[in-house]
């Protein structure tokens, strides 16, 4: 039987949801525990329809929770796109929400009417990792997604720093002059060499030149049409020379991208999250923290750097921590 | 005659002092009005010769404003390296403050005990630029001054951003890996192609290869032993195509690193400053706003770019800033 409160959980309760391209992840928290989970394929057909996936995420989670719909106080999203006073937009991966849709009505409608917070989802990954993850101990951070594409997310004095809404590219600084082209149109941006699109895209145009890899192979054997993190992987245990020279070029461009951040903005850590830092973990970590040591302007006084803590679950726990703000 | 108050003011009278490596320049400003001014050459002998010429101009400024010391509520100064709680260090190019010397303390016992500020100059610089210059309407800035070097500072939330104490180092990002060499060891730095000491070692370098240019007879008629801003002009003038070419770098550079530099933090404006700004204002801004527009992540939202207002000023108004708050 499902309760109106969670049992021993003396704070409110939140919904967290991390609304991806492909699917959505919700969490329900009380104190700080993860009460439930929930996730489903993020619907293709309309933005109502993502919206209803979502509640009925929302619904899951609860009932995994064992608690009833009327406890819950709040409800955070994360949404690829811009994200203001509920209404999502310049969201091309999500059915319906290119154009701005009014996500956070929708889902509070289709429950019982809680206040629902939306943010873009690198902002939110980065506020989760701020509270809730390896940024906890410090004040000042520079977070970066390496993942489809790059994306990083700023805080200052504690706060995240949003700009004028579209802050935190730094997969779109330049780190080489005429270098690879990037999916932004722009020329040698750190995601044209650290994004898995882009680095895919090279390795397309390099086997087109007649070279070597087990890259394609390895995705028609694994049913993926993309280069998945996992594939790296396994073409890099194959010692595959170009996804090796691939993942240098990944390495090197985050090092040039963070030294030059870093001496802009001289704070105290930067955390590297998203599907590469999480499979390839501390080692790639270090790998990039090697790159930027000889780049900073204070060497003796490097930033922390570190892997990104929540992983899978930053995103939802960011909402949750957007949503209790 | 002196008196205790300056005439018609009711606000607190503060002094700004610019220290610099090669001058010391004085103001004493009361209601946002700059009702003295006093400058002398840097004493290269010692830091206590530096504090003794810094309360000269101090009274020469208050003697100008017609006003008795007595009148004075506070002091700022603007200092090259780093400055905490008083102490001056890391400058180099001032007599005795490479080690950390209590400049604040120094010079309020050599006159009648004023509260001495302190910060580092370019930080001093925005500040002045942000309260009293081009920066007034707007509450985040990215400020950059093209001098002998390039520095930088960085406003969010109306508030200067400090960072470890490091922050703001703009000349010290990377817009060519493996470029040409800068003054700190690193190569292809913003500073590189856009730092004066750079650009004539560039220069010379070039003129040592067989190039010709008139860079160097001007230096010579006119009683200079570095490449200034009004030689620059000069050589401009007489068309000369090294100089074009050098000041064509230093405008790509600028574009490239300040585009970079927007993409991460989504700035609402950029001020730029410094002895190339002065002396070629709006059309050098223009160009290198120009050179910016093509590489921004939102073209269709870019940050304003104003040339800085204060000029000459900008330190020590700064500095009378940095007092007052």
């Amino acid at each position: 039987m499902s309760t109106s409160q969670p049992r021993g959980a003396t704070g409110p309760l939140v919904a967290g949801v991390d609304l991806g391209g492909t699917k959505i992840e919700t969490i329900v928290v009380a104190d700080g525990e993860v009460l439930g989970r929930a996730r489903l394929p993020t619907p293709p057909e309309s933005a109502d329809a993502v919206a209803e996936a979502i509640a009925e995420t929302v619904r899951s989670a609860l009932e995994a929770a064992d608690v009833d719909e009327s406890a819950l106080a709040a409800i955070g999203i994360g949404s690829p796109g811009r994200a203001a006073d509920g209404i999502v937009s310049h969201s091309p991966n999500v059915a319906g929400m290119q154009e701005p849709y009014p996500l956070g009505d929708a889902v509070s409608k289709l429950l019982r009417g809680p206040p629902v917070t939306i943010d873009n989802d690198v902002t939110v990954a980065t506020l989760g990792e701020l509270e809730r993850g390896a940024g906890r101990p410090y004040r000042s951070l520079l977070t970066v997604f390496v993942g489809t594409g790059v994306g990083g997310g700023l805080v200052f004095d504690g706060s995240v720093w949003r700009g004028r809404g579209a802050a935190g590219e730094i997969g779109h600084v330049t780190v080489k002059p005429k270098g690879r082209r990037c999916g932004c149109g722009g020329r040698g941006h750190l995601e044209s060499y650290a994004g898995r699109a882009s680095m895919q895209a090279k390795a397309e145009r390099l086997v087109a030149e007649g070279q070597h890899t087990v890259l394609f192979e390895l995705m028609a054997k694994h049913g993926r049409d993309r280069m998945t993190s996992g594939i790296i992987d396994r073409a890099l245990k194959h010692g595959d020379a170009m996804t090796e020279r691939l993942m240098g070029q990944a390495v090197w461009a985050l090092g040039l991208g963070l030294s030059s951040a870093q001496n802009l903005l001289d704070v105290e850590a930067i955390i590297i999250g998203g599907g590469l830092a999480e499979r390839f973990g501390q080692p790639f970590v270090d790998r990039i923290a090697a790159a930027m040591a000889p780049l900073l302007f204070t060497p003796e006084r490097p930033p922390a750097v570190h892997a990104a803590e929540l992983g899978d679950l930053a995103g939802a726990m960011g909402a949750v921590v957007l949503a209790s703000t």
